[in-house]
């Protein structure tokens, strides 16, 4: 059986940590990511420079990907890139970038909601209504975050119904796939089989995906929870990039590598080799001293005799 | 429902590090386990100090828990306290320091037999009977240790007929407790239900505990797998303690307090509290400058508003 990853790295990841990529080197990482046989990437965010720096030239990596995607043997074709909008600047800058598909935001709560885009969540839902209007006038795919889906740092558990409902509300909206966020990696194995048993009754798993964060070290067995519901899309972060604005000095999205051992090692296919993300992981660490949380970059696959 | 946890990290955990603790330090972190909750604790191993010097003088600690646990209002007491011995040597060095409970060692392959303790597989399992009939004789408990049960550094892949036939082997013997063990940690979640799913079928689940090391990360996703098949006991290591000697630089065992966050999350009780597990982290941490694997200790338990 086959199971997407989504890699969000380059949005998810980099926004969390202080180090800042150039377009260059985050160009360089998407080639990587190709090559690894990565097909589904998040290349930033289209927010003010102002307020997320790592994020700035975004629209000059969109640029330069697009560009060499459509060249005749690069291996940049055949992937799927887009990026994160916040709202309906956003949303044209990143269109005009040439970008087909976007992701969005939506929250569980109303205080991570104000925090994160300044909106109250009424004005969120129409945010999420006119960029899904848009979307659909000028025929691009949107992709939704659902964020802080199991726990929020400032109202705690989140229930189930509230994610339905919102889950719902964005499929209706047009969306293409809902990716449920553990925003800041407080869920375990019992949250995901109880969230993906209610999707599982009134909506349908098959436009769900996973975004799990490794905050507490139980992201890969909340994708063995959501794998068991059948779910195929799963969100990660070449090695393991990124952190937790809600607490310093921990581990960011699941690692990509760590992800697509597993998911290998069960026998899914992913199209995607281990050996060569755990390389680009050893080059992020080496080349852009960046500090990461992956666990195949120190152990390696499993050396055989 | 209750889950058991045992700590195994002044015994796997020291073993595989380079810091030497002293007795008087090992003796402090069984005083915090206690105070945690954790009930079951392996103090060290009765092996060759010149061979892994970093169990030396288990005997003085284990005197002086031991000690310590038959005196009124001690908070050592009603822990239950055990050591590995490797051969006849070992079981009564230990049985003279006064213990009551004893582990010890069994491999699934061949190779991993002879680098571990020297003997062949035969030799091992003559070893096995010779120190179960002691054991009987002298009243001791026995806890068994499958080592290498998915993976062999050596062998590559372990048969599920092969950890069959050696669990039952040894629950033949009268070992009270087979804990089947990932001591490389390359096992994943599906590797564990084919494992589970055959003792389910053969022998009983109520006898056997896991092992997980999460050197590849994948420790917590096999624990939601034994926990689906209703095992009941788990080992883990303090803070992560312990390493891998065939992956250089990578974690030890799952984290006991990584590994007590997931299971109270999910309902479970254990009788130990996530916070103080973490508080004894941040000692071995700061006062004895030991590298730790755990997440708790950096990321908290969530802190909410």
């Amino acid at each position: 059986m086959s199971i997407q990853i989504v890699e969000v790295g380059l949005r998810d990841g980099l926004q969390n940590i202080s180090s800042h990529l150039s377009v260059d080197a985050r160009f360089q990482i998407v080639k990587y990511l190709r090559q690894a046989g990565v097909r589904r990437i998040e290349l930033g965010s289209f927010v003010s420079a102002k307020r997320l720096p790592q994020m700035q030239e975004t629209s000059n990596l969109v640029n330069k990907v697009l560009q060499a995607s459509h060249q005749q043997h690069s291996v940049l074709k055949g992937g799927t890139y887009f990026a994160f909008v916040p709202n309906e600047i956003g949303f044209h800058r990143a269109v005009n970038s040439g970008l087909k598909e976007l992701s969005i935001f939506m929250s569980c709560t109303e205080s991570f909601c104000r925090k994160n885009i300044n909106m109250d969540l009424d004005q969120s839902k129409s945010n999420l209504l006119v960029l899904a209007k848009l979307a659909r006038r000028l025929k691009i795919k949107l992709r939704g975050y659902l964020s802080v889906a199991f726990f929020c740092p400032y109202e705690g558990k989140v229930n189930v119904e509230t994610v339905l409902s919102l889950t719902d509300q964005m499929l209706q909206a047009g969306l293409f796939e809902i990716s449920i966020s553990d925003t800041i990696g407080a869920a375990v194995y019992s949250d995901v089989v109880q969230c993906m048993e209610a999707i599982q009754k009134k909506l349908s798993v098959s436009k769900i995906a996973l975004h799990f964060h490794n905050t507490r070290g139980t992201g890969l067995a909340n994708v063995a929870a959501g794998l068991e519901y059948g779910v195929k899309v799963f969100d990660s972060s070449i090695g393991g990039l990124g952190g937790c604005p809600y607490a310093p000095g921990a581990s960011g999205n699941i690692a990509t590598e760590d992800l697509n051992y597993m998911l290998s090692k069960m026998g899914f296919s992913t199209g995607i080799q281990t050996q060569k993300l755990i390389n680009i992981s050893k080059k992020l660490n080496k080349k852009w001293q960046i500090k990461l949380s992956s666990y195949l970059e120190r152990a390696g696959i499993l050396k055989e005799s």
